[in-house]
């Protein structure tokens, strides 16, 4: 009799090379590869030998790319959503993604089980598992060897090696996750806020004194509140993240430090780097000062943060999800433009903002002369406005 | 029979010395200023001897930046509000507090009117005419001969040449306004964003090319949520923070361009400097990062922006605001700490945080082994998150 | 050489009829109408009367009841909102609209001025002016006697009876106004909340104890969060609601008293009756309570108070109200079904509730056998919960 | 060698002595009832009279009213939270601090295990288990046997009487939570809310139509937003909610449905009685209404939904919580007065308000003459206010 099949999201590293070995015992194993960016073809080309290698049937290659930046990214740019102020969610942007592609595919397909190969410590099992739950058919089972039997690093590598497949001796104490929307580094000292950040934890985004680019203007394009040109270029999304991150990094733009509460409700530090998000924002944030209403400008911060601790926390399913999404497609109608920056050695300074539908056009500006209202006309105001401070 | 007296925010520049020499057709004037800040000796007996020069039959200084740190940059620091993301409200957190010190000073002295020199035009007038509506004693009036006259610079500087008083000609564009909390700098070239922001547009604020101090590390503390200290060194916080603008301003830093509406609701532009308020806020919110709950972190995003926003048209007197200061005492308890931010040639960038009560010591850390809960607990936690998806 | 031309929202009771006559001798009136419901025939017939008795040169009118149903009342019974827990914004939902026609009206048939009869105590005047002022063509000019000259009541009337013109001793002590979406009645003992509520201060809505109706069982239909029938009668809105405001007043149901800020910032309070609008509220909350995730339930709290504050202070013309419109029709695309309330003298309790996309279908039930998980998991779920509390 | 001691929070119900019975065999029973009101004497001997036979060695009573409305009933007061418009969190306000009295208690006392009786489907078991694991001291055991086991009615009943324990037959569909703050009833028909409400399925509140006692007018007096005193006598907090639940019940008040999530994400639906809430509420909104500021009233909203959240779920401990509570003490320090509401058949009328703090008092009154400005003043308001709709 045959056994039953199971379908795993598959990266090709120690983690879900343990699950193919564990799982294949009991399941004939077929690997899917989410790609949402930060691979390149002998990476792809690699992750597919591994899935090979370790056992199983087949192996799939999905680009969510473009699927990302569409239902994800465009959404998230338009509510300039940053956690702790600086994070763009590199990682929980993509998470249910990939969780909805495991199950679209493994619901089409009549897979018996899907499988990740998630630990029970940090954010990505809980995004995995909301999002199957929510999406498989009844009666796929959900496997997860790391979470549930949590074997360290020198177990799995044994138990690659038990049936023939070598693993690399690990040369850093960070893992690391890249993608499109950005690089993560996590580990060592970063766990103790008390040590300094080490400068030297980086992936590609250089250090300030390394920078050897000579400064640049960079103009990039909006479309209803989505990045569509880089100095005048139209470029696909996921193009023109390319090349913003490819441009930020040699400026030395887009690493921080990210500190805030996990899924499951304790803190975390890691260090990320995403100049393109960076620049995104920065510039978004400046069309969006230019065309939007100042009620339009206040209400905008009460959705935000739900919007983006949904996000962060694998919940981007829920219903009130496509309901901040439609608000925000309204609201950004009219952000259109093109925003000017200067890129220097690790520093960014507005340029240039032009709106056509900005609101500081043909109008009295501040500070000049009031064309418009009077003297008499505002001392009224002030008048008004003052009964509601009198008790 | 004597003239009625009055009671004039001076400031020494041409608006307030046209006002003293208006005024005092009809009215014995006293003038006063308000020091938040940004006054050297030599700049306040130039103020002094001018509002004598205009007729003033005597002047006041009265120094309000302890005043202002404690009543209004106390609450706003902790609640880390930045309006359009970068703008800490210079000018708006001490306009009220000036007006509120003209009138306890017009009531307690028993003046006939007060005055001031604000424009109709832009935002300092609503600020003070609501703060002094709410407070002035009965029968006090308020004189504005700027805002209600609307004089040109040369019709101003006519009327006193006509007194025989000199007035300099005006050798920029710009119109600056200089105080603890950080530098203006507006008219000209801003009203069009659609041109470069001009480089040369600077008050102290190095541009980062010129910067040439030496990378340093500086080091702020925190106790309940206010700046207590400077590398160690304990400052009273008037101290504490014209020392970080000098360092900031050496290290090229918190020079930035303000977009937003204005009091009146049209869009204002400006350049500001800031570089106190820039480190500061980068320093707390590491602190607030690391000790408060998500919950907390969350809901404070719900409360800043009215906050800011009432501060910044002159609605400080409102009772929401003490609601909201308490709220923000009570969870600023125990924000107290060190952080350590390295300062390059306009970068900043996070070294340590030294946080007594952070949420990070002696607990499971995220990525790393889960102690304290298994991979079972989670998959419970996760099917049942996932319950609220479901329909 | 002819007199301009002037287009007067007019009502046909004293302000207005006033107006007409003031206003005549420097314009050519002519006076519209804008039905937001309230009106009967022999009404109409009376206004159009009183119209040329004054001296226009023609009079319009135009039924809105349609279009407030569409554009006003639509979103605002999405949205819950109540101000002040119980009032539905009876007059503030219709004035920005009536001031929007005027508008139109005159900018499409070139008129030289617009009038209104608003006085200058009350809500009404920034409704009508900031609309206007919005809309306009320019060069229009806005005129409202009532605002600037504040003539009493019997200066009115003596100006009205110098010209033949009889008016009607007054009969009551309060003001009243009436329309489809519900009545107001203000002045005399209601400015002193320490004074009993008069309980015979009341328009169309049966005091509980004078109900003779039996008790009856409503059945309200919504679609898409709007009310379509009762009782299975599809029904378009404006007659859906003349409907239920006859059932409810006959119920005693819908009259409460009203306090709140006013436009101009000091306190109001007024009772109304609007029957209608408490029936649609009741019944349209128990579907948003069936078929709303929590998420949604939580976050349109955020969005209400600003979208009412807007209607209320004759904001409605922000662009940030088509945005929470946009939000809110995203949110009620499943809200469907069938409310049954039973009315009985002065009380509205639930029957049942009908809902086709209600999440307690098909699923495990609260403090039932817990299908689809186990204490396990719940104790998981708990445990992991508990970890954001630790510090 | 002797068993281990374990602390049991004990009903003297069902599920309680089952767990009494069955964790018995491996530990030392002490029983403890927390009371929250709605026991009487007789009762509370039957409770332990019924540890005692149950086989526990000891049983206590801890009275919590007073510390339950001082922590938790006077800032949930304050706040005005109604869950889903309607339900005060009868039962989510009591079971944290039920839970703490358990953990404080066996922290105390040196238990080693800690128990009780919830279920695996229900909102309790949460609410307990996330107080104990983040207040008991380390080593000590939580267990849940009902939880875990999940045995059925009949299964209990049957452990029971094989150990010589007589059980009633059940005599009801519903399962009923008396306390204080008021009374649930859930079950049968309720999960269906397509089919009615049963009239009949209530427990002390009259039908409005079996009122028989004469309308009544009831006054409750207020300090600093909490309740003081009725029809001018000064009561205690649990005296004053046992009266007002007493009244409130013979007029018909105070009972309604509940429909919403559950602590764990599912939709659940009761019917409540807590006719002191509904009074309290009402009367203290009045207040509200009449001292707070505009933006008072306004920034509220945006608190009261996540204190409400996190109290129905457990989460009372967050930092929050004291947050909102500080925010709330401020708000309502001058939330002062007497209200008095018209109590009829079901129905309940606004009579006066007598308010020292008014915002009513000594002003310009809405309709009326605009003491304090001038329709020139307002004219001017008015155009200042369009500036921000024009682009």
């Amino acid at each position: 009799m045959s056994k039953p099949r199971l379908l795993l999201s598959f990266s090709g590293g120690l983690d879900t090379s343990f699950c193919v070995v564990h799982l294949g015992e009991r399941y004939e194993i077929t690997t899917v590869t989410f790609d949402c960016g930060g691979l390149d073809d002998d990476e792809r080309a690699a992750i597919a030998a591994r899935s090979a290698e370790c056992g199983a049937v087949a192996h799939h290659l999905v680009d969510l790319r473009d699927e990302l930046c569409e239902r994800i990214l465009t959404p998230l740019i338009r509510t300039g959503f940053l956690k702790g102020e600086n994070y763009p969610l590199c990682v929980g942007s993509e998470r249910g993604l990939q969780a909805a592609g495991l199950a679209k595919m493994a619901n089409a397909e009549g897979f018996d089980a899907v499988g990740h190969g998630c630990t029970a410590a940090g954010n990505d099992q809980v995004r995995f598992d909301v999002t199957l739950r929510a999406m498989l058919d009844p009666g796929i089972v959900i496997e997860a060897p790391i979470r549930d039997l949590g074997p360290t690093r020198a177990e799995s590598a044994e138990a690659l090696r038990a049936v023939g497949i070598a693993v690399e001796a690990k040369t850093t104490t960070y893992s690391i996750n890249t993608s499109l929307w950005g690089t993560t580094l996590g580990g060592g000292p970063l766990h103790d806020p008390a040590k300094p950040v080490p400068t030297d934890l980086r992936h590609r985004v250089k250090a300030p004194a390394d920078v050897t680019d000579a400064d640049v203007v960079v103009r990039i394009g909006f479309e209803h509140g989505r990045p569509v040109s880089v100095d005048g270029v139209a470029m696909a999304m996921p193009a023109l993240i390319e090349h913003l991150n490819a441009v930020g990094a040699a400026h030395g733009l887009g690493r921080e430090v990210h500190t805030g509460d996990t899924v499951l409700g304790i803190k975390g530090r890691i260090v990320f780097e995403a100049p393109a998000a960076f620049l995104i924002h920065r510039a978004h944030l400046e069309l969006d000062k230019l065309t939007l209403s100042k009620h339009q400008l206040y209400l905008r911060e009460h959705l935000k943060p739900l919007y983006g601790q949904l996000l962060h926390e694998g919940l981007w399913l829920d219903a009130v999800m496509a309901d901040i999404g439609a608000y925000f497609a309204s609201e950004q109608q009219i952000v259109q433009g093109e925003v000017a920056l200067r890129l220097g050695k690790g520093t960014c300074e507005l340029v240039t903002v032009d709106a056509p539908h900005s609101r500081m056009k043909g109008k009295a500006r501040y500070g000049e002369t009031g064309a418009g209202w009077t003297g008499r006309d505002t001392e009224g105001f002030s008048k008004i406005l003052t009964l509601g401070l009198l008790r």
